[in-house]
């Protein structure tokens, strides 16, 4: 199967270090492709940023589809454009929440969500309503760095640890989730640094969760629903 | 006060009834004006028409922002960009949904909302989770028209009347909303005829329940909060 | 448009104070008047205060029908009677928990309560649950004053601000209602205070979000729906 | 142990029946007395009635604690005053709802309540959210006969009968609670009925679930707990 | 009424201690045994240990049948193999948890239950989301000791004090559950201390309430929903 | 990996469909075995199968952890003895429910699962409350045919499709998930059918859902929380 990543932002600032991500996770005979934005913004930390970046993402919806891809995962913790694009393909198209947590909760009672900055927290919220996932939900918090400054790996683990260790101590998490796509390459060491504090917690990485998520759907012969996400009217559109 | 209203699809074939339409909503001392989007689609009926719109959206409230209205509304149902747009505005934003439900739910116990299309009813569906509303809204209905067809006022009410009828004699409703801000000046009529059949069952018009919860919203000096509604951080966006 | 106010306490205590409110809060061309009742406590600060008071209120609800008034404010955020009143009222009637709350609902995720005693705590929780709304309510708090201990506005201002800024800190709300109809012309201060501090949260003041209530549901042409208010049989009644 | 009974209506139409009804449900050794209201309504059948009723339900209240009595059960199934009665009581006091709703969870899956009218739908559907019960409880049905106009218990059970059998049909019931205090004597043969049918569904009478929980309550050596139930601050008070 | 008390564990250990307080519990007229497992685990703080333990209580289940005993109290919070037995059982079982909370639903709003070991917390949590109680449960507290390890009154007194002091300073709870039916004679004492320090709370004793439930399920003649219950289809079992 | 098929019933009825069914759904260098019960029962379609299935099923977790097994799927849709397992186990350990529905909440809004029999309703709606699930789940119906009569391929299809197509036209369901692990190869020929009925709707076979699940958890480094899955403490068990 081939896979088509897109980083919903604009500019190459993800494109190697996801690439290098994704070439870890995916299975043996799936390949895949990274493409950016043409237009949106730098990163996505608020509703505006997701708003703006939605017809980007949607145009290499549109590629993709003519592409002939197999599975689409839109490399973003806040899913953006994701609903949207699904009324529009006709293969799997996830975005990081979803996988990840989906899979969390197959793996303790309370899944706790680590995010990067305050701003996303009503946005991550409102998701997990629109899910209908609040009962099992037990935390969002935040580590306070911005996207664009997650390449500090011993400062994002110091503070992702700091936070897992807390909301596990508080009963608020038996699963941890990191919150956004850009946490490259850290779940492994935060499981192993909580297991050393004496406390086996899984972390859920939301890139490795989506693809295999979408190399599941892939396998599993299924892909959205027709019922939720039926094709959009036919109409003048100008964007 | 000086309400913006934003019909948030592209060309005008709404401005002059929208217009008509406010006029007749409006309070003594309001003043408005309308304008549609430069870039966008013709309708809103999908997630994906909502993600086009929401850019040009968001342009209109940048220019409301520079010209100092009071008030903005946003008139769709599907309340586009209105989360996003109340990150950037300092003065109070509502689209269709919020204030006509929020209104709804006071005049009885189970909210019955008839929109337009199959099409929509996921996403208003995932708003009302969103809005964590689920206990109280009893259906959400179609009268099966697309919002460029509402224009035939009797064939409308003919359907909306039948779907009414159909969800308060199930209990499925106690009051309506009308679930289309496109359909204009039909709310008092469908309520006579709901009469008529022996019950009074309000129906509340999302157009003047958004006008008088602006107006409501400056005369309690209030706007969206900057806890929920946190500014957008700065950075490069191309869109 | 001609409101009656029911301060639902015996006495005259409120009577020059909430009317002094409701001047500054009506439209231009609202006309109202202030009653108190025959029968009922000094107060109402209890769910026993409440059962006393109802008769009384329900007095005066059949003396407004007999007015022609356009609608009712019952002066008490803990809606007493209200739902009685409307099985018995033609035209639109509410206390002061719904509309305040509801028109919190749409400028911020959580609402924060800010009550007067401990004692109603139970019956704001009640009515959260009852209205189905537990899902937006972040905290009820309270300044622990009794009602009619609240005219030390500056003490009274304190005490909000005090439970305000925690709330607000402790992510329990992003927007303040003030639980409490007697705690009068304080919301434009409180949000004042707390804007100082350095994030702007928006109060909503319950007695000028019920008078607004009450002109858009005049002006929208809806009371409530028969088919939850239903007219109570006929029968011997003797209180 | 001796139970007070307050009949929360005036006139004596109910004496005799409950008298003989409570006389079936109690335990060796508990004694009890009928009372029914100096002011109030003649049937409880609104919220109106209700509120109307409130302050009569509370004088006998007052006169229970200054008899000294065990328990109180007050005999309607919309637990009228009964909280407000919580307040003042230093000894368990339940309506029908409680005991009976409460006991029927233990009994099956899912909850269904026939009730007289329509008019009091609203009412326990209210009862039911603010009892946070709204997940168990399958349909609330009626059998569309006055509370004056349930002695024919011939007519009475078959209308029980048709309502439970479509309930149970339907996948909405696993248990049926009789849902108003006036339904004497019938659940019995309900059961029956339905059992010959072909399936065993348990149908709980309110008055005996009632005079068992308060026997158990005082087994228990609990009451209202004064958290929930905090005694309301002097003043004065005139009704 | 004969009732038959399954103490779900291997060994006598329990059975003299649990004897002592049904004869405490029953009322006059009832009649009782108790009998421990043939095969099963020594103590139950795992879904593990229950998994082991429902064939044994099973067994024991049909001997229950076979003796014609009026109803089964199998004593354990954890309600262990109690669903499974009431598909085979044709009169009234139950466990720990369901008669100790829906009582303590009638005494207070918010429940909170104090239990043995963290091990059970993810068990008792779950088992509130299968009986859809979740918005009543305040709290689950733990006193950290093992159930074999609870002979120690004075200590297990102090640490529930301790507990249920904390949980109602915080508003976790407005009525105690012991969340063991280990915990044996210590209800009351706990009450009174409680209240010793100016509050009444009740504390609900899940023995006692166990035993009142089953007594007034056979005086109201109910026993378990044969459509919530069905039979098990006959097949090859060799358990 | 090496995964271990727990078939949960005693008997090799199911030993060579399920290797077949299993061989299809791994991954290339996956290596599985499959083994049956040596105690329990035929087939699981009741709580009270379920719970004599549990120790034999533990048996087998604990041959897998001796035996250095990668993953176990207890391939059973009620997922039984699946949490008990998880406390003693330190690798992935799913059944049927889990991996099913949660794969499925992402394809659609609304997930339909059609299960055997009645009689396993009640469980499945428990699992779902259980699992905090029940706002997504649609539906759930049965095709009316124990476990052990699913081998007419014909048969079980009509009766799937029928449902199926049901459920999606009432709206109803938006995703199908078989709710039976000895539904065996009929997933894809159902979504077939239901597509050439004119929509596509995604059929979620639980093998693969769960054959998946576990190769992912795998691959993500995962296995159940020690927050959640406490280890048993140490005593006396015999059974």
């Amino acid at each position: 199967m081939h896979l088509r990543v897109i980083v919903p932002v604009i500019g190459d600032t993800f494109a190697q270090s996801v690439g290098a991500e994704i070439t870890a996770w995916v299975s043996h005979g799936t390949t895949f492709d990274v493409v950016a934005l043409a237009r949106g913004t730098a990163s996505i930390e608020s509703e505006y940023d997701e708003a703006l970046a939605a017809p980007g993402i949607l145009d290499r919806i549109d590629e993709a589809s003519s592409d002939g891809v197999d599975a689409v995962f839109v490399t973003c913790f806040g899913d953006p454009a994701v609903h949207a694009a699904r009324e529009i393909a006709d293969y799997p198209v996830v975005g990081g929440f979803e996988p990840a947590v989906l899979h969390a909760l197959s793996l303790g009672e309370r899944v706790g969500i680590i995010t990067v900055l305050p701003n996303v927290l009503p946005m991550l919220r409102s998701l997990t309503r629109r899910y209908g996932l609040s009962e099992r939900i037990g935390c969002i918090r935040v580590v306070d760095l911005p996207v664009l400054g997650l390449e500090d790996h011993e400062l994002l683990l110091d503070r992702l640890h700091a936070e897992a260790s807390e909301a596990v101590a508080k009963g608020e998490a038996d699963v941890i989730v990191l919150g956004c796509t850009g946490m490259l390459g850290v779940a492994a060491a935060l499981q192993r640094r909580l297991e050393e504090n004496g406390t086996y917690v899984p972390v859920v990485d939301p890139t490795g969760a989506a693809v295999s998520w979408l190399e599941s759907s892939v396998r599993l012969g299924v892909r959205p629903s027709r019922t939720t996400y039926m094709r959009p009217p036919v109409k003048a559109r100008s964007v």
